[in-house]
């Protein structure tokens, strides 16, 4: 195989990649990439979008007050920088009730007076002021554990989870790829069979989590306890959680849940093994914003095309919905900080796309990527429910089959969806996600980005964000490689995805990569190639 | 150079050092090593001892109602294992007056509602209930600084210290020592000069500071400001912090003052500069709980001598006092259950050591090492008072000028002083001070440890903590080297200095080391070899 930079004369590098049987040419305006790189290193707006976003406005739980006012200013901005059909669009079913909180602390009271470190978990109720008692542990996992808890719980605030040993960062924090690391990212790993075996008690598993949650919060009504905690995922005094409770009108929320730290967890742990009482003042101040289930919504603003493939688009997209310890700063609020200042930078760039550029900030992805599948089902295309009559019984998540794919009115009307949502890091390259056809062209798109750290084109499949959505119907949907910096070892989820964990030159260089990508999916004679849709 | 193993029979390591006009034989008693190593590592009480110190007791702030009770614990368990003259002593000097907080919380109220992370310095006001107020950026460094906010601070949280920038965790946080940075350790560096220029600018900074903070304190007051808030000096939602206020009865106690974790600190410190208000509200359960200075107590105990040496004294050590962000787990419960254990493991391997072995549980050593220091001086020896009367104007800590050695009554009667205060890590080896002669005594007595890690003999001088109280005034005295572990990283002075961040097997081999070390200094023909005094 041999790579050959066929020209880059009148500010247009064309890219061959030419190999038996195999040529492509791919063509990037190095006029445009020169504009955006301008506007995107020397005036960019990105930090202060950012800033705006997570420190004004704040966390962005879904459906919450906060992700509200975030559609709005989102919206707000589009709007002053001329985008057009900027908009909302609600969500089919709706998602359920809006929650927030205010403020939360625990206090240990006994054997000693000291704060204690906590915050509560998404959807559960606040306590209504300062509420006092007593700490048991009680590992509650299944039905059959009620009656070992039966008539003990009252007036208590019971620790679920077992302690959990401190593990030593033994690792770097923070962690930048190398091209070392970058090279080992372009292997691929042929997929292992799980067995259906695996696959059955897996699913089983999620059954019964599912139907033994409402049980636990019920049984922690009946008997009276005024709180319940857990201990955080994380060391280092990191509080790692997400939703408890219920967001589903007419669902018991039970009590008020909170995650501790590990460490004061761990020392209430021990002090209850040694037999000592442990006294607790909990004070979370918290509320649901709605009686009923209310719809969540996507924030959508486009440059329309203005050639011969206006009718098409290509899209790019972050979600902005987050969770609620830290300000969702690198989750998500930096992959949307990147959208909104991808597309100034285009406006600014004076760029006119033969396609429409349309961006979308997504709501529910913390929730199973709820914005952007529905978005997608309601655009593009959708699986039709199984006719299983067993499988009709479970909820949609634990169905195991599905119907025939029933492509919708705008289909074939998508280019691209690009997506970014691997926190504050650079972008490194692409996940091509076995589109083989795709990769020589993101090759060409970051020839002008290499020299600013993206280089790879990696066929690896990654997961667990929006691009799943369009990806799995078919549709040309990606995820940038990033680097890792702080997310996976502090930041995920946790009261530390705040601000100061974000790199300002690493969002500026985003920036750039995502309107060139943008502008150059939207310039391009074909829509990007698509691959098969695997039949179950 | 040459070392032989000159024989090993009779349960004892006799190890000798041969190199030209230098030879050095030592005894280490075998058979008590191994009853030593015994219990230490299978019936230790190492982590029940330091459980009971920093959960059921607490941070230990010198002269805080919690010390109190450390003392008066400390001393029961000497009694119950029949250790004798357990006794506390008395600083001669008033230390200043006891200080506690039960709680602590700063909630921000807008632009949006959140709880930040803050708690309170010592010796600093409570604030009698929750206060609000709005938060004003406001770096007063300097007398001069105090015209420029006059007026301006009525009613307003103080935020006293700049933005400080996130700096990212590139190296892992626990760390190990090597083969290869023990023996890097091994190597000392001559010391550079310090210019007359340097030492005296040095000197005035301190002064200037020592002189500008009970004006600070009291300026805060007259203007009206209702508390104020500096940035923790670590990241990742770490608070670190000391002292505030002041402890003496008379000063200027200032306003309730806070350190927060410098994220949270930051993104105030970035609201204003966007001009948008922030509005807080500060609650601190703290309050002194004397009125005049008290005094402070070491804790002492002894085994005693019943040979022929009975009237010397070898001393082992650490400081019970702490800071009162965490529990004072690794700063310096560990040093302080390690002492005990040392202590019981004697009784319990049956010692009859010939001289005197003391462990000494120090006050103060965390605001200058000043239990050690007045013990010292009270039985060991002191320099005289300057008669320079330029210097007699100055507070002690800044004088530069001292008087001749008076060695105490028991200068003499010191064989040696064993200090362990760099956290929770394992014994790799000890400082040997530039005490030539000591050197090769250690190594022999480190043989038996060489299989659990404990290695090395530097001659490197470490400083900041009790043992310099002793080396000081030119007695032996000496501290060990200690695997890191995340003591200099996250836990030092920190809200992370808790028991889950102690590792049991690193107390239990730290116990074993000490013991054995006490015991070989207790039955030595001679005591450990001194130093020479430096004049100035």
């Amino acid at each position: 195989m041999k790579r050959v930079l066929l020209a880059a004369a009148a500010a247009t590098l064309v890219f061959g990649l030419h190999a038996e049987g195999l040529h492509v040419e791919e063509r990037v305006d190095l006029s445009m990439t020169s504009r955006i790189r301008q506007e995107a290193f020397n005036h960019s707006q990105v930090m202060a979008l950012l800033g705006h976003l997570t420190e004004q406005i704040g966390p962005r739980l879904t459906n919450s007050p906060a992700m509200s006012q975030a559609n709005d200013w989102t919206r707000s901005k589009f709007n002053e920088w001329g985008l057009a059909n900027v908009r909302d669009e609600a969500m089919t079913d709706a998602f359920g009730r809006g929650w927030e909180f205010r403020s939360a602390s625990v206090e240990l009271l006994s054997p000693r007076a000291y704060p204690l470190r906590a915050l509560p978990k998404a959807w559960t109720p606040g306590t209504n002021g300062p509420v006092e008692g007593e700490a048991i542990a009680a590992k509650i996992e299944s039905k059959a554990d009620f009656e070992k808890f039966k008539g003990k719980l009252r007036g208590k605030i019971v620790f679920l989870s077992e302690a959990r040993p401190y593990k030593p960062g033994e690792k770097p924090d923070w962690h930048r790829e190398t091209d070392e690391t970058l090279g080992e990212m372009k292997a691929l790993a042929v997929p292992v069979d799980q067995t259906a075996e695996a696959r059955e008690e897996a699913r089983e598993r999620r059954r019964k989590r599912y139907e033994f949650t409402p049980q636990l919060n019920q049984f922690l009504i009946d008997e009276g306890a005024i709180a319940s905690v857990s201990a955080s995922g994380w060391d280092n005094g990191i509080v790692l959680l997400s939703g408890g409770g219920s967001r589903k009108a007419g669902e018991s929320v039970g009590v008020p849940s909170l995650a501790m730290s590990a460490e004061h967890y761990n020392a209430v742990m021990r002090t209850l093994a040694r037999k000592e009482p442990v006294r607790l003042r909990v004070n979370v101040d918290a509320r649901f914003t709605s009686e009923t289930d209310q719809p969540a919504y996507n924030t959508l603003a486009e440059i329309p095309g203005t050639g011969p493939h206006k009718n098409e688009v290509v899209m790019i997209g972050a979600h902005m919905d987050s969770w609620h310890a830290g300000t969702g700063a690198a989750d998500n609020g930096a992959g949307v900080a990147v959208m909104m200042e991808a597309m100034r930078i285009l406006k600014a760039a004076g760029a006119k796309p033969d396609r429409t550029i349309r961006v979308a900030l997504w709501t529910g992805e913390e929730q199973g990527l709820l914005g952007s599948a529905d978005y997608v089902s309601r655009h593009f295309g959708k699986f039709a429910e199984t006719t299983d009559p067993e499988e009709l019984k479970l909820p949609e998540f634990l169905r195991t089959k599905r119907g025939a794919l029933q492509p919708g009115r705008d289909y074939e009307k998508l280019a691209a969806y690009f997506n970014l949502d691997n926190g504050g890091g650079k972008i490194r390259g692409i996940y091509a996600q076995e589109n083989m056809a795709a990769a020589p062209i993101f090759e060409t798109w970051l020839k002008p980005f290499n020299d600013v750290g993206a280089t790879i084109v990696t066929q690896r499949n990654t997961g667990s964000t929006d691009h799943i959505s369009f990806d799995r119907i078919g549709l040309p949907g990606f995820q940038f490689v990033q680097d890792d910096l702080d997310y996976f070892t502090n930041v995920h989820h946790s009261d530390l995805d705040v601000y100061d964990h974000i790199v300002a030159e690493d969002l500026k260089q985003a920036s750039a990569v995502v309107a060139s990508f943008a502008y150059n999916a939207a310039m391009r004679s074909e829509k990007l190639p698509r691959k098969a849709v695997i039949a179950d």
